[in-house]
């Protein structure tokens, strides 16, 4: 086979290696039922509203979307309340990382800040796009690092990035903490906040920035469908950001990214307020109860203002999670965030909390 | 508002100028109804088997979909004829063509060769990429300029991009004049066939290189399911390729950028021979109707391979695109392109074809 040159930066990432799907494990280990806990699903399942928004326009498949998602663009503004020129819908919100990191920093020149133990696409894309990327360690009990992250940064960083509430540990950052960093950065970087699980933070205005965006010059938030509002098959995220850099990203971005079903989701999903408030119920109160029962059987909690939370098990967390595993629960041994002593578990339904605590309590004390 | 630098790239992409969508042509023009023939989408809409896969998963609009689009990786494999390890598929072929811009050519250092009046796609996704790119001239008629491409190809060159069936055009490139052109090619370069047409090319063997893939070493496909399976809306294509250079594409890839329905909708598409056949069979009727009526009109009418057909009209073609468009007909003039005096039109149904051709005689006799 004839060997092509390629870009020096792609020839080695490592494979992709994908977790077995809900039928393999129930193949390979005989199991009628499986529970995943895995990925940050929504506990809910898709809303019913969604679902007949895309049953309704199922028939518009053979259609091209619009350019740039508009109507979805200005239901988004008008829910979080920010102007439409601010916010850019793509396919997930990692399409939007993608967009920032290739747009806005020069290969060969810019650097990237942000944290170890995080989510893995920052410094994956970063690689893709050939900068530099400066990962800053995390103090005791991986508290996230702000002010370590401001000290990485100087006049080449393009971007500083925070996950708040954060993944996997499940802490969050408040407000008047983001302000000082924001504030603190070089005046061309910016301080982007992957905020994937904001929803999740209680109350909302002690951790989101986005409430009061135009305080800020230098602010990207990152949002996503695919947690609160159940839509994490349909890729659907948004970034709101100063308009001006909004424009330029815009105007340079492959066209047509978003489905157009999952534009029409979206849309269901903002109307859908008795999902959305029972998916904080549930999640709100399993948290608690994952955070009550996993301490009382021995295990180190991080407090979580997300729909899942991160433990420390009193024994081998890998075998755990094997053990669990070929019992039909899944949840995420988390070595690959470098952090193999620890696991990750997100909210399920109430019967599945139990189910999952009754299983890790019959593992610890077997 | 704080001016913030981007790469020097980005600050000049020029802002996407969205056509009207249907339901701002009827509003503006006092309409009932509008014929759409500029997209080049699926004359007969959507597949009935495709919205019952699409209907029937809606509820797993919550789970992530698996990476690499696994299940259909493997049904467009032997749907094509290709082993799996050479099949990409993609949020649309657009991605593919993004990847392989992005990851195999050395910005600074590469270039990429296609021809004049081609898909946009091609030139803007290259100053995306911060390559050079060398735009071939077309020949008498807008003959593709295979010998031309060649030409401009050098040891630095990354790819040279053909689309066959060509866009706007209609004309395609037979496989042995594929065959030579890639031959000749520096060793380094590869060959890029845009296939998004080839399944209206007739017969097909003469016209896809994929049908003898394995006598190839530089050779890529791109295909889509957006025109002869009707699946604009659901962004998918994929790419055919060597095994070694997908291999490399994959592990440097953004995950899941490929919708969970889009995945369940392109396999039903490939299931659906039914839909498939019929649509083969308007395309080819409507596209000879076109070139007849529009001859017999006095048009210059190009031959087609391809859901459409362009033609250059006795009269100026922006007037004329002008006049259908306010008695609800949508063509694409093509002055974006920089075929100002040509019109394309896709085929429509057998009614909507007929209505088109009606209007077009009453303006030109009128």
């Amino acid at each position: 086979m004839r060997e092509f040159t390629v870009r020096p930066e792609i020839m080695d990432f490592a494979p992709y290696v994908p977790g077995l799907t809900i039928e393999q494990i129930q193949a390979q280990y005989g199991l009628k039922s499986v529970i995943k806990l895995a990925s940050n699903e929504n506990p809910l399942g898709t809303s019913p509203l969604v679902m007949k928004a895309i049953e309704r326009n199922a028939a518009r498949a053979f259609r091209y979307p619009e350019n740039h998602t508009p109507r979805l663009t200005r239901a988004v503004a008008e829910n979080v309340g920010v102007p439409e020129e601010c916010v850019l819908v793509g396919n997930g919100s990692d399409e939007i990382i993608d967009m920032l990191f290739r747009m806005k920093a020069v290969p060969g020149k810019s650097n990237v800040v942000f944290y170890e133990h995080s989510f893995a696409m920052y410094g994956m894309c970063a690689k893709l796009c050939g900068l530099e990327y400066r990962v800053v360690p995390r103090g005791e009990d991986c508290a996230l690092p702000l002010d370590g992250l401001a000290e990485a940064a100087d006049e080449n960083t393009a971007m500083v990035v925070v996950t708040s509430p954060d993944n996997p540990t499940g802490l969050a950052a408040g407000v008047e903490d983001l302000t000082v960093l924001a504030g603190v950065l070089p005046k061309d970087c910016l301080l982007v906040v992957d905020e994937a699980y904001i929803e999740f933070a209680w109350p909302p205005e002690s951790y989101s920035p986005v409430e009061a965006f135009d305080r800020f010059e230098n602010l990207v938030c990152l949002r996503t469908f695919s947690k609160a509002y159940g839509l994490a098959g349909m890729r659907l995220g948004y970034g709101i950001m100063p308009a001006n850099l909004a424009a330029l990203l815009r105007n340079a971005r492959i066209p047509f990214t978003v489905n157009l079903l999952a534009e029409e989701a979206g849309l269901a999903a903002l109307e859908d307020d008795t999902f959305f408030n029972e998916t904080l119920s549930v999640v709100m109160h399993g948290r608690e109860y994952f955070t009550r029962e996993l301490t009382r059987l021995g295990c180190k909690v991080w407090p979580s203002q997300s729909n899942f939370v991160m433990f420390r098990p009193p024994m081998d967390a890998k075998t755990l999670f094997q053990t669990l595993l070929e019992q039909g629960i899944i949840v995420r041994h988390l070595g690959s965030f470098g952090l193999a002593d620890c696991i990750r578990a997100n909210v399920g339904t109430d019967r599945e909390n139990e189910l999952f605590i009754k299983a890790v309590g019959d593992i610890l004390n077997g």
